[in-house]
C-alpha cells in the first residue's frame, strides 16, 4: 500500500475514481466481524476509521466520537457540516502524509476482502421525478392522449415518499414482486409482476436536523447535503399502473430499492457542478436559483443488464437540482433529521439511448431489447443482473467514482 | 386508589372506558423526568411499567425486559404476540388483585401531572383510503365528471407512503403549512395553504418483524396487529390539489399527523369486532376475508372543532380492514418492522354529517360551518383546536376508550 504515498500513484488513484478527492465512506464487514464498520475508501482498499482515529491525532474530540466504534454513518449524520470538513481534511492529510503510511496500511483491507452493509439508516425517503425527458416520455407512453407533462411539473419538483425500510445496499437480491395487474379483456389478476423495470437515478443523503424544515437552497447545499449514491428505484409497471390513481405508486415500488454501497462526500462534487437546464417558468422564491450558485451535476450513470450495456444517463440535463429538491421537501415545515435520503427520479437525457428505465427504453414494451443470448425481452427476466456505474469529474483532472449500484432478479416466491 | 380494586369500581372504570377491559399503553414524562417512561393506564392513572414489574414478581425475562427502562413501547412491539399476552395478563392480574394495592399506588401517578410523548419510534407510515364513502365523495368533489371510484378501489386498498418523522403525538401544535397553491386565473402562488383540513382515521401499530414480507390475513391478525389510535391526517387541500398528479399527495401531508397517546391493545377490541360491508367484487385470495374471522371494528369517532361537535364517524362502515391492509402492504414482499404505523384513511359514513373531513362536511368549501362564535369557515382557521375522542364497545358491557387526538393550528411561520 506504501505506493499510495507517491505523487504518482496519487495521479494514478485519482484517475482510477477512488483517489484522494474522492474519499467515499462505507460500512463494512469481513466475514468474522459481528458487526460492520465505518471505513473511507482509497483505492481498492477500505480504511478502518475508528482504528484510525485511534492511531493518529489531530482530530477534534466530536469528529473522533463520531466515527468512534460506529458501524456506519448514523453518528456522523447528526454531527454537521463543521465536523463532515474537518474530518474529510483530516483524512485527506493522513493519508498523502507518508509519515503515517504504516499506520495507514495496518487499518486497510483490499476490498475484494470485504462485504458491504448499508452505510446509514434511513430516516424517511422521497423519490422525484427530476427529469424532464423522462417525465415527458412516460406521459407519452402511459397517457398518449393528454400533455406530456402535467402543469404542475415546471413550478415544483413532483415526488412522494416511498418506503423506508426496504432501501437496500448494493448485492442485495431483488425477489421479483407479486401483485394486483390490470388484463386487457379480464378482472384483474394477482401474480408475478410481468413488467418488472429499473429507474437509474442518484440518492441524497441529508444530515443534520432542521427540526423547523423550510430549508433554503443555501442551506440545503451547505448545511445538509451530506453524500450522493446511485440509486436503482425497481419498479413494477403493471401494478404502478393498476394501483396509482389518484395516491400515486405503493406496491410497485415498495418492494425493493437498491443504493450503492460507497457515500460520494457531497463535498467531492464541487468541480462537477453545472448550470441546470433553462427554467421556462418563473419560479418561487424558494425554488428560484437564478441567482443561486450552479447545482447542477455533471454525472454520467451507465446501466447494464448482465454486463451487456444499456444505457448511458446523464445526470447534467435533470431539471430540477438536488438543493431545489430538498427546500420543496421541507417548505411546508416538514422536520429535517439525519438519515433523511431522497431520489432524484429516473436520469434520461433527450436521446432514445439515453433512458434510464426499460418502459422508456423499449417504447411501453413494443420495442424489446436483445440479450447477448439472442434473446428479446422488453422487461426484467429472472436471473438479470442489473448493475450502474457512475462517475463525475473530480478536481486536476481526476475523476469520482460511485463504483457500483447492482442487484439480481430472483423468482417471485 | 384503592378504590380500583372493589368490583363495583372496577365496574365503574370500565364504563369510564379506562377499566381493566382496556389498559392502553403510554410514554409519559413529569416535568422532572429527563427521558419518558412506558406506562399502562387504568382509570385516570398511569403505572409506571418498570417500577411494577420491578416490585411484582410472575412476569417472565422475556416480558420483564420489554418493559424495564424502557421509554416507549419499541422493546415490546419487539417481543411479538406471545409476550403481549403474557405482559397484558400480568398486567389485568396485579392491578385487579387486592394484595397488591399498595404496590400499584406506589408507581401511579395521575393523567393530570404528567405530560405525553410518542408512544413508540414510527419506521414506516402508510395511509390508505379505505372508507367507500370518503373516496366516493372525495371523487365527486374534485373530479365532478368521472365515476368517484376510481377501477381499482375494490380490488385493492389504495394507499401510499407517508413522512413518518412527522407523525407527533397529541397535542403538539400544527404551524399552517405553506406550498404552491392553484390560482384560478393566474400563476400558482406561494403562500400559507388557504384550505387547511382534518383527516378522522384509525391509526394501526405493527409490531414483530416480516422480513419477507407476505403476511396474511390471519397472520396480520394474530401476530402483527399491536395496537389501535385516533389518527387526524392534516391536509392542506389546495396544496394537495396542484401538487397530486401523477405521484399522489406529498408536502400536502407530510408536513405533520397526529395521533392520540394512548395505545388501545389490539386484544382490547375483540368485543367491537364486526363484519365489513359486503364485497362487491371477488378480491383475489390474499384479500378474500369471506371465510375469515370478521375483522370490521365498531368504533366510533366524535369529531370536535374547538369544543363544538362537528361530525361522530362509524368505523364500521369501512370496506377494507386492518388486517387486508397489513396483507397489502406485504403481499409484493416488502419488510414489515416493528414500529410500522398505518392510517386507515378518513372515515366517512354515508349521511353528510358522518364525514370525517371538512371538504366533505362543507360539499368542497361550498357550504360553511359556523362557530360558536357566528363566525362561517369552510376549512380550519388560525387558533382552532381540533380533537378527536373515540370509543368502542368492551366486553360485559364495558367501553373501550381511546382518549384524544388534539391539535391546535398555529399561524404559518
Amino acid at each position: 500500500m506504501k505506493k499510495f504515498f507517491t505523487t504518482t500513484a496519487v495521479d494514478f488513484l485519482g484517475k482510477s475514481g477512488f483517489g484522494v478527492e474522492n474519499l467515499p465512506y462505507g460500512s463494512v464487514y469481513t466475514n468474522e466481524d459481528t458487526v460492520p464498520r465505518l471505513v473511507v475508501r482509497l483505492g481498492d482498499h477500505a480504511i478502518d476509521l475508528s482504528s484510525l482515529t485511534s492511531i493518529i491525532g489531530g482530530l477534534g474530540t466530536k469528529a473522533k466520537s463520531a466515527v468512534t466504534n460506529q458501524p456506519n454513518l448514523d453518528a456522523l449524520l447528526t454531527a454537521g457540516r463543521p465536523i463532515w470538513s474537518e474530518l474529510r481534511n483530516w483524512i485527506r492529510q493522513t493519508l498523502t502524509d507518508p509519515a503515517h503510511t504504516k499506520a495507514v496500511v495496518a487499518v486497510a483491507t483490499n476490498i475484494n476482502d470485504i462485504n458491504m452493509a448499508m452505510p446509514f439508516t434511513v430516516t424517511d425517503y422521497v423519490d422525484f421525478y427530476a427529469s424532464e425527458n423522462h417525465a415527458s416520455n412516460l406521459g407519452r407512453i402511459l397517457r398518449p392522449n393528454e400533455e406530456p407533462l402535467k402543469p404542475n411539473w415546471k413550478h415544483l419538483p413532483v415526488g412522494y415518499h416511498g418506503r423506508a425500510s426496504t432501501v437496500s445496499v448494493s448485492g442485495t437480491p431483488v425477489h421479483r414482486p407479486k401483485g394486483i395487474r390490470p388484463e386487457k379483456e379480464a378482472a384483474p389478476s394477482f401474480g408475478p409482476s410481468r413488467r418488472l423495470d429499473i429507474e437509474a437515478e442518484l440518492g441524497f443523503i441529508v444530515g443534520s436536523s432542521a427540526p423547523q424544515g423550510e430549508v433554503s437552497l443555501a442551506q440545503a447545499a451547505e448545511n445538509h447535503l451530506f453524500g450522493v449514491v446511485l440509486f436503482n428505484d425497481w419498479s413494477a409497471r403493471d401494478i404502478q399502473a393498476f394501483e396509482s390513481v389518484p395516491l400515486g405508486p405503493n406496491l410497485s415500488k415498495s418492494f425493493a430499492s437498491t443504493i450503492s454501497a460507497w457515500v460520494v462526500p457531497w463535498d467531492a462534487l464541487d468541480a462537477a457542478r453545472v448550470v441546470p437546464p433553462v427554467r421556462d417558468e418563473s419560479l418561487v422564491q424558494y425554488l428560484d436559483d437564478s441567482s443561486a450558485d450552479p447545482y447542477g451535476l455533471d454525472i454520467s450513470v451507465e446501466v447494464y443488464i448482465d454486463d451487456q450495456h444499456v444505457s448511458t444517463v446523464p445526470y447534467s440535463t435533470m431539471y430540477w437540482t438536488a438543493p431545489q429538491m430538498l427546500a420543496h421537501m421541507t417548505v411546508n415545515g416538514a422536520a429535517l433529521s439525519p438519515g433523511d435520503f431522497f431520489g432524484s427520479g429516473t436520469i434520461s437525457g433527450s436521446e432514445p439511448y439515453q433512458c434510464g428505465s426499460l418502459i422508456e427504453l423499449t417504447l411501453g414494451g413494443e420495442e424489446p431489447l436483445i440479450s447477448r443470448m439472442g434473446e428479446k425481452y422488453s422487461f426484467l427476466q429472472d436471473g438479470q443482473q442489473v448493475t450502474l456505474r457512475g462517475s463525475a469529474p473530480g478536481p486536476r483532472g481526476s475523476t469520482i467514482g460511485f463504483g457500483e449500484c447492482t442487484g439480481t432478479i430472483r423468482p417471485a416466491t
